[in-house]
């Protein structure tokens, strides 16, 4: 999806370069420097890109221990925003080209080398709307930056993290804009998984298109159907899914870039927001486009919350399909057993070859920690006050790991379930046989008084509804049969014509 | 919305009339009858449109006392369906033209009549799947068009609730399509409700776009804004969200109809479910159309999951426009003071001249009903197994008690709330002028770091910066004037190009 | 509970009782009468016992349709302690006895005739931190203690509803309050309903003691128990709730009555507090006490927090039985089919003589309701803000909503389901005789290894593992009986002592 | 808390230990082996002292990257729970004290070495009930304690990690238990964490409690209280929370444990349950009890469910906490401004000088978090089927990652923020003096018309209302004076006394 011309061959790690000249404060360990902020000074390990905010992020969001840098997908947002905005700076006048140059060799650096991941270390969880992910993505940059001009990290006299690389951005324009690049560039994998899922459940719906089974509503025996049209069921509940994935992804394409500190483009050049969407667009190779109303922008969430909604539905439709495949392959022997899952592991340490649907109760319970990851971005997003929403940093964890996790037990339903699962072929046929519902089929031609008499003298005297039917001359076994043949019970009946 | 000929003028009530023969069994109290099913006879009390069946459901489910008449889009919704059914049936064949007449009569003066919906006494709190709700539609139709022949309550053996109201149906694709119809009806008077709030944030977003304030991004004071802008915001965030309900309703077109008990349209002719659903179409005025897949489309509750998401979108940005209201109304004297909200009632036994923002906080109330609705919508999905589930009853309740609340909290928000919304200008431009946030502006001019300096000085010495600066002769008071006009700070600044 | 003495034979009704002496402003409409507030006149109808603070909240807020008097309960806590108050200010004497007397009678008529709850007519769901309850209590009682003195309602000169009823009290300590009493009050039937269940689940457990039957765990066949045992687990689980519902329930016996606006007690007098709580443990019969920091009770909601997760949990117990009384009476050919629930109504229109679990299939919908309603509780806690929580009001709506539907879930569980459900011996014993997972009794004596083998080809060949053994000559007949009987195979085996 | 015998001094590590004498398959790569199960052989790599249970899970979850070893205090009830049975097993004789000894030792080992826990590699959201967790356990114990007895690891034919270390166990009991016992050592640093809190709170609390402020309800201005008692209801709310934790948390000292695969404590001795759980308690310290109903014990979850509902009140009060320390700090100049948070950061990359709450917005967001994870929780509990409830695992990442995460935010909030807030005492008294609330304590004096009149007046005219009274003669300015001493506005007035 990104599409960025080639860069540097040499430009593979992100570890500091060997600068050739001496720059900025030194310390007593090798590799250490001191920088300082308005609170005063810090000390910066060897080997850190990142600087003084970053360090003072990492004191203060001790949280979840999981870093932002985990996310690859926010860190390409970031980078990517980072890269569109320094060549807007350029082409405006603001930024001078060795400046702009080095920012934009650095971004491509990051973008291209997972391994600069491990540069972003702010907790996932943290305070402040996104401004220490931000002056991270800031400091690693101009670090990075300061590298390829053949500077020490913390040489910020020569190109600062603020005053360049975050040159006419504010965080309040800058995160929110990245999430929505981030959970775009989230969504592809997710939809490629489900694409998988929708090919190996349409497969199955072939391959059992002929076998015909019970039907079964609020777990009482119903009518007949076949097993190829409860596959081909899950299949279109998929289908609806990967439509509705798209569609709403599509909403993340409007952004607030431009709208700097609460949307009203403070202390930005008229033509800014204009260029740095342009660049935006050619980046990442999307219609990116402003939101019309930047300080709503600013502060609103509702793309998010809707989003999530729309994630919870399908972990909704993935866990009902799995709770389905559950009951389906109930038993072996006390239990429904109509379907087998492939056996992946043992089941029990107490109970000799009992083998349990372990894979379909990981996507229920999957399922269920995106439910509640909707209900966190719910109080999240009512949160929000006057011209921002603190709270994006958590509304970005629960979005990325919603869809992370999702993805992961999409993969493992489909290549460790589904493409495995068999039928029970003559125990969906034992079942129709004796199932006393069919006799609904026999409604037009026989009242529905006289089948529920039948109905009930089967049920008490556990008799087949088709012997009763024949032994009380209510209709031919020919005619029987005809009525009851697979294709006039799982369609629209053509012999039910009013003549 | 509904698109009805004119039905016979005396139509008006759905209380029994009287009957031209007498008909069915008598009890010794005048009106009483007894009707029967599987389970033996029971008592209808006089008066009763509705039959055996609503007798054990009201029985079965003594559960909210909220009964499904309360919901008079839902009985529209049921009502309508059954209408077109029987113009389907009598169509294709299957029905006579008496019968099919004295039923599109009884749902005509249903739909005619808002007092009918007093019949409709099932709890809206049920199991069964709707089957209750789906049955005393039929017999209240039954009924009503038993007195439409002539015909004494309960007199079925010449129009039956089951035989020829519900023929061709089941209450698997009958209720679903009907809460379909019931919440497309019920979304038009919540968008009217929307379209007045939009209108009377447009008119306040005009009123007050000259008055210059303190935008505030976590609490905390940030850069300046109209207070025309704050207003234009939630205006927009309103705009929204108007068209995400138009957008998303429209999913409620694609019903289930003709897919009876488990979607395979047993017992339905292979040119019902066409004929039905062009008759659907006719009678609602809205492009209606089938479930590309019946049988997933009979146990898929997905619509209902996404539209709770969206109508929790919409409560999310009406709480925080109240939240926000709240905030910026606090005081008089020791909170923000910016607007003042119209008293609407004492606030306080105690205190006196106390006046509280209450309608906003209902607001905020209702909000989070919407909210704990979509966990219980959540929930009743997740319920679902195998070809239905069965707790489509309590989504209905959900969603049809969300719209309606919401919609009254809208319309008492813009009556009683925004309408009478005034500003406190002095104020705004009280705390406009000690704003030290106001510094950021200069920040193009002088730099971060001299800004820095004079933002830190300003703190702690209660100064305002524009008196620093000019006491510091940083920039002559006719600089700082333009600098600082207020189109300059609340927009892109032309004055800041490069050269 | 309540624990009153016997009131004027007289005081049957909350009509106005006709008046002695004209007073206050008339009407040209007869009844009809005037009253004020600082933001004018309203008028009153007639037969209307509240005034102009209620006038304003109807119109305020046309949110729910659902009054504070549907909630009996929360009316009798708000009156009783509008009855210890007065009772206290005479006492403490800052109230003279005529006008104490007149409250205290006008309490006593209210609590003892429910007709009376019909004057409270404020909308439940309404902004204001229950400022407007708080008034509708203190308008209805003037004005039915006027009546007891032989005045017109509206005569406030001689008996005022802020300045007499409302009298040493806010909102802000009086609507916490008389919550946390109605809760009390709530809980006892709900405890009563879970007795009912309790007992019925028992007698269950006991007759079904010795019907041996499949365990199943995930779905899959395991080790054989009782099926008394399975209801004895339900039993269990009940009991559990009932101990949990009154431990938490006691939670509401600690109150910040005497605190008033804010809970610093300004205009009490000192002996104010421990007196009016004195009074209220006389009138209400229970250990109520003040809690230690009545600053921090103003505010705090966290004993409805909590006590919603206790409703929350017991809701979950029973969704989680009925789900397993669905899935264990599931068929009733082609599902497990071992107990089978009571028929209480037809299932279908469509499908003759199917029956459905509804009555399961209702709770299971509560359950998810009161999961919502305590989400919703969760949101209105974090509104909190400063020296009050706003939100009670829909605190107090979700959980007397919770209490009233999980009692009539609980109520229609055990006497339309519950009681009536038999055990399908036959289909037990069947069962249990071709379960592979009875093989697990064997390994202490086979070993792992030979029982995998032998469970392996069970499956394998269709055939029962006890056929195998002893076709293997594995174990005798007589020794494998031994084995397998129920009682060893349901308790811990004392033939595998080591020895 | 952990209360056990000192171990061998060279059990410092979890890595394999040479073996004296070759065993078991080998492979091409040095240290590989070859383990089996009923689907095969797979290839362990080296330094793994997990083996092909753990190996098929790793393969089946790939789903959070989170393995359960991250969890530490799962681990350590894991593997208490393994020593415990292997003691009692012993005890009874069916463990031969060189396995026994062996076990016991390898247990000690992973206890004491932290390292070990790297062993524990299964994916911490995982299908099955937690038996791969389980069998995680199984499986390193058994290699550490084949190394114990100088054999390879998977030298199973020794020592088995089904038949003797999980002897007379079922993952359906130990893994419950032993969830049950990591909670109980989880929760103590939870409580560490609240003391610190509170200690913080009480001494605030002291340090402010002569300074007077004005209280507010619904964000208007009410009656004076202190400083002091602001942060004493913080303190309250915190002390109430560690009660109700440590109340909560004690029900986990109910345990499953002998009741095996459903409960019924088959395949054990009938001296094993007391066995075990009297060698629990010697181990872990605590009173641990038998749960009364093991059948109902076995799938009941309803202890995590409410211990949720209790980690969730704790969120909120925090989160009412931060949310209202960022109302107090907000400004500085054109917000309340009544206290001020340390700085901790640089608040924004475009604003100078701005510095935001991060800390109570990490906070809000971690309770937000708990929150959703409620959800989780409840919707898990809500899938519990018959004999079990296999989602279980989700339960406990849900309440280990809220109780880590609450932790953390409590420890920097304490250490970040409470410690370091102080007071504006000017910008307090300021406000205090023009609060107009204030007339609210000259009520009893003056009368409520008369204060209302002062109060709209002071409103309208922008005055004092001291200021109004002196004018109007109403008070004289002593008698005033003393009526607004501060302890005589901020407790129940001994100046009111009737007399």
């Amino acid at each position: 999806m990104m599409n960025m011309p080639p860069s540097a061959p040499d430009a593979a790690t992100c570890t500091p370069t060997a600068p050739t000249r001496p720059a900025g404060p030194e310390t007593a360990v090798p590799g250490q420097r001191i920088e300082r902020d308005l609170l005063g000074e810090v000390t910066i390990p060897p080997g850190a890109l990142w600087g003084v905010h970053t360090k003072r992020a990492l004191d203060n969001f001790p949280i979840s221990g999981t870093t932002i840098g985990t996310f690859g997908e926010l860190v390409q947002g970031l980078v990517t925003v980072k890269q569109a905005a320094a060549r807007a700076n350029l082409a405006l006048g603001y930024l001078d080209r060795t400046r702009a140059d080095a920012i934009e060799g650095a971004c491509r650096r990051i973008l291209e080398n997972p391994a600069c991941r491990a540069q972003f270390v702010v907790d996932a969880m943290q305070g402040g709307a996104g401004t220490s992910t931000n002056m991270n993505a800031n400091e690693v940059i101009a670090n990075v930056a300061l590298g390829l001009l053949g500077e020490k990290p913390g040489t910020y006299a020569v190109l600062h993290p603020n005053d360049h690389v975050n040159m006419a951005q504010s965080t309040n324009d800058v995160y929110p804009t990245a999430l929505r690049l981030g959970l775009l560039l989230a969504v592809d994998p997710l939809l490629d998984a489900l694409g998988g899922l929708h090919a190996a459940l349409d497969e199955k719906a072939e391959a059992f298109g002929a076998i015909l089974k019970v039907g079964r509503t609020q777990l009482r025996d119903a009518v007949p159907m076949t097993v190829g049209q409860e596959f081909g069921a899950f299949r279109t509940a998929i289908a609806t899914e990967i439509s509705s994935l798209k569609a709403h992804a599509a909403a993340f394409e409007r952004v607030n870039l431009g709208g700097t500190a609460i949307g009203t483009g403070l202390n930005t050049d008229p033509r800014y927001a204009s260029t740095v969407m342009a660049e935006l667009r050619r980046l990442i190779g999307r219609p990116m486009v402003s939101a019309p109303d930047l300080i709503e922008a600013t502060s609103d969430v509702g793309a998010f919350v809707l989003f999530s909604g729309v994630l919870k539905r399908l972990a909704l439709k993935l866990s009902k399909m799995s709770s389905d495949l559950r009951l389906l392959s109930s038993g072996p022997r006390t239990g429904l057993g109509e379907i087998v899952l492939p056996a992946v592991q043992a089941g029990s340490s107490i109970m000799p070859g009992k083998v349990n649907p372990v894979i379909p109760e990981a996507v229920n319970q999957v399922a269920y920690l995106v439910a509640g990851h909707d209900m966190t971005i719910t109080m999240c997003a009512d949160g929000g006050q006057l011209q921002l929403n603190a709270f994006e940093p958590m509304i970005g964890y629960c979005l990325f790991t919603s869809i992370r996790t999702l993805r992961a037990a999409i993969e493992t339903l489909t290549t460790r379930c589904i493409n495995g699962i068999s039928v029970e072929r003559a125990r969906c046929q034992y079942l129709s046989d004796i199932n006393i519902g069919i006799i609904t089929a026999l409604v037009p031609v026989l009242g529905y008084d006289t089948c529920s008499t039948i109905a009930k003298r089967a049920l008490a005297e556990n008799r087949r509804v088709t012997d009763l039917i024949v032994e009380e001359n209510l209709l031919s076994p020919e005619r029987l049969a005809a009525l009851l043949r697979p294709d006039a019970l799982t369609s629209p009946n053509v012999g039910l014509q009013a003549g």
